[in-house]
């Protein structure tokens, strides 16, 4: 069954000196504010579309990864995945940059590559941002 | 400059009976939950990658097309952005349906409708996300 999650951001005045009100419609995540100086200077303490998209590229090749080694045959303990999403100004999202740190039993150094690469290429938020590039590193723990 | 945003999912144990903590680099949301199940079933309060990309998706929109009007030469007071992405589990993210009510001055109707496809297809989110169907509804309100 397909499943839709909503999020709806109301704007108020123009894109420089404006704002906005973020709202997730169905999690506890809280109301977050937007602003045009945090998105594109950079802020600590102001989330950005670009900080989203991160969080929802981690999420979504944690599960995928972790679902590729249990089919390889492998035992997934931790699967940490660090994505770095780049935004220029006026050009848009030039990259996104994934690091992922694995610790699991009963796989090799080359299938866990090959189970890596798969999960980057097919996991599904991977496969709607055809538009930009996303690299991965890839890291097997002892 | 070019401003990069990074966020982190810790996953613990396999897909189906195990979670992931995502972690936002760079700003004042917190940790939260994610499982397989919520992602996949539905979940009133557990957040899911689908929901962080139309989180991102209806900010993103909500600056270009402000952004837009002012550049047509309206006013723009209140632009509300509502995005619904839908994940078939098994297929992928097979849609982001947009929906835009705005309340601006200086603008005909013709003009809103060019401004507003305009910025969805040329806000950094949608350029990204070229491997979606993107669609939108825009109401330039009374």
């Amino acid at each position: 069954m397909p499943v839709t999650r909503t999020a709806e951001t109301q704007w108020t005045g123009d894109l420089a000196s404006g704002g906005g009100t973020v709202s997730f419609g169905s999690s506890a995540l809280p109301d977050v504010e937007v602003t045009w100086k945090a998105r594109s200077e950079g802020s600590d303490s102001i989330t950005s579309p670009e900080e989203l998209i991160a969080a929802a590229h981690s999420s979504c090749l944690s599960m995928a990864l972790t679902n590729g080694l249990t089919k390889a045959g492998a035992t997934p303990e931790s699967v940490r995945i660090s994505a770095a999403v780049t935004l220029k100004p006026g050009t848009g999202i030039t990259g996104i940059h994934l690091t992922a740190n694995v610790q699991a039993t009963g796989i090799d150094g080359d299938t866990f590559a090959e189970v890596a690469e798969s999960a980057k290429a097919n996991c599904p938020v991977s496969q709607a941002l055809a538009g930009t590039e996303i690299t991965l590193d890839a890291t097997l723990e002892d």
